[in-house]
């Protein structure tokens, strides 16, 4: 037996974002190639406040976000050969690409033009819209849908399959391994991976934060190096002496970014992979003169690089920093008004989900 | 017998930009590793009307600009090894760096913290002001002093010691080559070079202009393809297709730079060499997530840059596009009122230095 619909918490409106409610989803068609996933976890990441609080602009309400997802191939599409039911898998922010284009073919399908979201993006052929991991299933093209390692607990795993992929990839894309100095910009979600993920890449780790509030846990999590940006000429002792910079800051508000720069050695890179509301930076010439360096941002990662992180979190015994909240309209409230104000360390994941969705 | 003091055309305040002024200079003391170079001919590059105009703020005046300098080796200090007195040398935008950090021992001397320009620069230990190519004489470090091969001409070699080499660092230390695909943005001095050279080191070579006026030149100077930005959706067919673009433009103004960065593939580059006055460009992380792109800049080049720039000019028979023009008070003025217009193709070098400077 398998669920005709799907049952999903949604939110309404942008005024209304902290209000969630329990309604009956119409899934798109099960597909040749799709996976059908019984949810049982999923990560509360900073795109879920974005986009339902208005931060992104427009959005397809009423919708059900979540894209850090955790749970069992329930059944699969005829020609699906990656994935046997019975199978605990998972799904990240991105649900479909061409696999056809020269991105597809070079593992950069998270550059696909035709690439779409787990939630509120739309399917052509039927108008649906795309609905997340605060469901009890969700249908989703093999290719991005990723076995999981048994070494890895289902609610620490659920917050890798987007906040772990966003700091791995732009790391192992832009060189971070032995003999290379990695700074960790932003000690949320994403920079808590960013911070494992580095050190288990062999990288002299170091983290960069407004103020020393999160030193202890920065050790902790395996950083060598700590720099509060409060400090008073903070930048000075360690100019030129980066290779790599992950910005993972969800806020430009007050960001110097020069100073920042002023860390990187000749042609290092600072890699955004945050996407804070509001405005930008000015860049001119004279940004990078001094050292040459180089800006850029990182979207999500491969298949392969997924597999990949997975696989060193499972090796290295990695364990992400989560708080557990049984997933309900009172729980997810909880979750997005806290998370807002960063009041977690360093992720929610929603759990309990055969406890209020009804299981086939 | 050699000259105690040098000669000059100085300008006196960026009130007085376009007049030149015949003074006697006094130079920085002969020492142990530096070169005489009695100067025969010195291209008139962006940096020194925007440095006379008051284009990039305060200056050292009186001051003698020009920084791109062939000339004969007079005399040399007595710990010089790599140039001897006769031979014919070249001297660019860079005359001193500590030569003993890591930078410099890491062929990036143009990124030493200590390093000085060639015009407008501050002796610590004398306080003597630098003072450039429109001048009789100028002495430098032999480390930045470069044997002129054979082949190139004179007044055709002097633009490549600063626009050649600003162009030329920036492509080979981003993968410029067989299979690649580069653009060239602006078609002033650096970017008539940007051209050959990218050209010459193998790489499928676009120019990317404001209108079509230049079309043809560009083709005459080996570029493969051409972009007008004054079409309609100029970039559409070129997007995810560049793995490189160097910026040479020399104004910011109405700069979309979104659509610049369209063009990039996935990772692609964009680096920047011009420095154009007045405001920079708004980025966020979303500017570059549609491919991943980097934008950076580049300062110069290394002296082993330079040597290879060289090498390959004489090897290729690359010829620069130059207008001689002899030096005088008058031929000055002309000079830099016309590059301030962009009234050149591609490169004004000033000639004829025997006849107004005493020779010795």
């Amino acid at each position: 037996m398998y669920p005709e619909t799907f049952e999903g918490f949604q939110v309404d409106s942008t005024e209304t974002w902290t209000t969630f409610h329990k309604r009956e989803i119409t899934p798109k068609p099960l597909e040749d190639y799709d996976v059908e996933i019984q949810i049982q976890a999923c990560g509360v990441c900073g795109s879920d406040v974005h986009t339902i609080s208005g931060g992104w602009g427009d959005q397809h309400f009423p919708l059900a976000v979540g894209h850090e997802i955790i749970g069992k191939a329930l059944r699969v599409g005829p020609k699906v050969t990656l994935v046997k039911p019975g199978q605990r898998v998972g799904l990240g922010a991105q649900l479909y690409s061409c696999l056809e284009c020269k991105q597809c073919k070079n593992d950069n399908e998270t550059y696909c033009v035709h690439q779409m979201d787990t939630y509120g993006a739309v399917w052509p052929d039927t108008g649906i819209v795309t609905q997340g991991g605060y469901c009890s299933h969700v249908r989703a093209h093999q290719h991005w849908v990723f076995p999981i390692p048994d070494a890895l607990e289902t609610a620490r795993a659920a917050p890798m399959l987007c906040a772990g992929l966003t700091a791995f990839s732009p790391l192992v894309r832009n060189g971070c391994g032995p003999g290379k100095k990695v700074g960790i910009v932003g000690m949320g979600g994403i920079g808590h991976f960013g911070i494992m993920f580095a050190k288990a890449l062999g990288a002299e780790t170091w983290v960069i934060s407004r103020t020393h509030a999160k030193e202890a846990d920065a050790k902790e999590l395996g950083a060598d190096g700590f720099i509060a940006t409060a400090d008073k000429d903070w930048n000075v002792p360690h100019k030129f002496s980066f290779d790599l910079i992950i910005n993972t800051a969800n806020s430009s508000e007050g960001f110097d970014l020069e100073r920042y720069l002023s860390l990187l050695d000749v042609h290092g890179r600072w890699i955004s992979v945050g996407l804070p509301e509001g405005a930008g930076q000015e860049v001119k010439t004279n940004t990078f003169m001094s050292n040459g360096c180089l800006i850029g941002a990182s979207h999500l990662g491969s298949r392969k690089e997924m597999i990949q992180m997975l696989q060193l979190a499972a090796d290295k015994g990695l364990k992400s920093w989560i708080e557990e909240i049984p997933i309900s309209e009172k729980g997810l409230t909880e979750a997005v008004t806290r998370l807002k104000k960063n009041d977690v360390k360093y992720r929610f994941t929603m759990v309990g989900y055969d406890k209020v969705f009804t299981q086939v």
